[in-house]
């Protein structure tokens, strides 16, 4: 808390990003007490109430970094989002309930699912553009993939057993190999055979990971801009 | 702003509602800065970018007050919500956005949906929940209700035409005879035909509308209470 108080009156330092979860032991409130401390003018994750205010009121001048990255994606790879109907799989603070807001702000029909939501397949089978934030390997199998739906994959999750590499991308896999030699691999919320039925799908990892960092220096960048003026 | 301010000091004082939408000549900007101006531990109605952003985040202390009075009324109604499809059909600040966040905030499947959603009928059929608010008297049809569904009117239309309360009501409603004594008449955002679809069913008026004065009431005492301890 100490170290957030010093930065917030730091002119050095631009942005702050508390790196969550902290640990256990300090339990949520104290993390939530962390996460309010932060300057909003240097909250580049957005984890401010006042910020995530401000983003659910469509005025956000600092966005969450990881969905603002799959916003970007979408944009420039041309997939339309106004009109379309978009399901976001997780209502985590930190992506779940951003995305959603993002993509509502960009005019798509939205539907938020979680661990409560009845046939899910079904759900997530009506998106145009289907974002993957559960955080369990290989979840969405092509069951719950509109064909040539947009499928975006934000899960980054290590897997520690060879069977499981084995059983989720076919002994064939290079990621067999990557797992030998190294002892884990990481592996998205989507399961491969998607591949075959999305019209679109962003790879783990390589995909929205590196985007989520460039979002955080576009941010910084942006703080820093508004700082100074 | 400065009427805001002075409350904002004023011990006295222990809730702030500026009722939206303020004239238009004064524009969106300075509305914005009214709201951002009022106290966040006196926002009885939950306009402060801090309020919204806490109630993202699920921990809100004062929720909007028509949002917090449609949950009411379905647990009152023993209305299961947890697991339930849930629509909602506009998005404004005030209804829309928050209604959407309570719902999920107690395990609803939430779809937010607007005018520029497509088969926009079909999206609203899926839900168990369906909570219009757009604004437009009879908009929603029995053709965007699921037989059995829980229909939420949060709609408030003033109809001044006589030809349009007899094409809304029929010609025999009690309606058309309280227009003729009043000029007026007030007509919610669900077309009376869908009382023969659906499961339960808000009236307009004597609905929604005395729960939001009842929920700003209640804010108003937690407000002060919260001010005082």
């Amino acid at each position: 808390m100490a170290e957030v108080r010093s930065l917030n009156i730091d002119d050095a330092c631009d942005g702050i990003l508390v790196q969550s979860p902290l640990p256990k032991a300090l339990g949520k409130a104290v993390e939530q007490e962390v996460f309010d401390t932060i300057d909003p003018a240097k909250d580049v994750d957005c984890f401010h109430p006042a910020n995530i205010g401000r983003l659910t009121q469509g005025r956000a001048v600092l966005a969450p970094c990881t969905p603002s990255g799959v916003i970007e994606l979408l944009v420039r790879e041309g997939i339309a989002i106004a009109g379309q109907r978009a399901v976001v799989i997780g209502r985590s603070e930190i992506v779940g309930k951003p995305m959603a807001l993002l993509l509502l702000q960009r005019d798509a029909t939205v539907t938020i699912c979680h661990s409560r939501t009845k046939d899910l397949p079904a759900v997530a089978a009506t998106a145009d553009i289907l974002v993957a934030a559960i955080g369990r390997p290989g979840f969405v199998t092509p069951a719950f993939v509109k064909p040539g739906a947009a499928v975006v994959d934000v899960g980054i999750n290590p897997i520690t057993v060879r069977q499981d590499v084995v059983t989720l991308f076919g002994a064939e896999s290079p990621r067999v190999a990557t797992f030998d030699s190294k002892g884990s691999v990481i592996a998205g919320d989507v399961h491969p055979a998607v591949a075959e039925v999305a019209g679109a799908l962003t790879p783990v990892p390589g995909g929205v990971g590196p985007l989520t960092i460039a979002m955080l220096l576009k941010n910084t960048v942006i703080a820093a801009e508004q700082r100074s003026t």
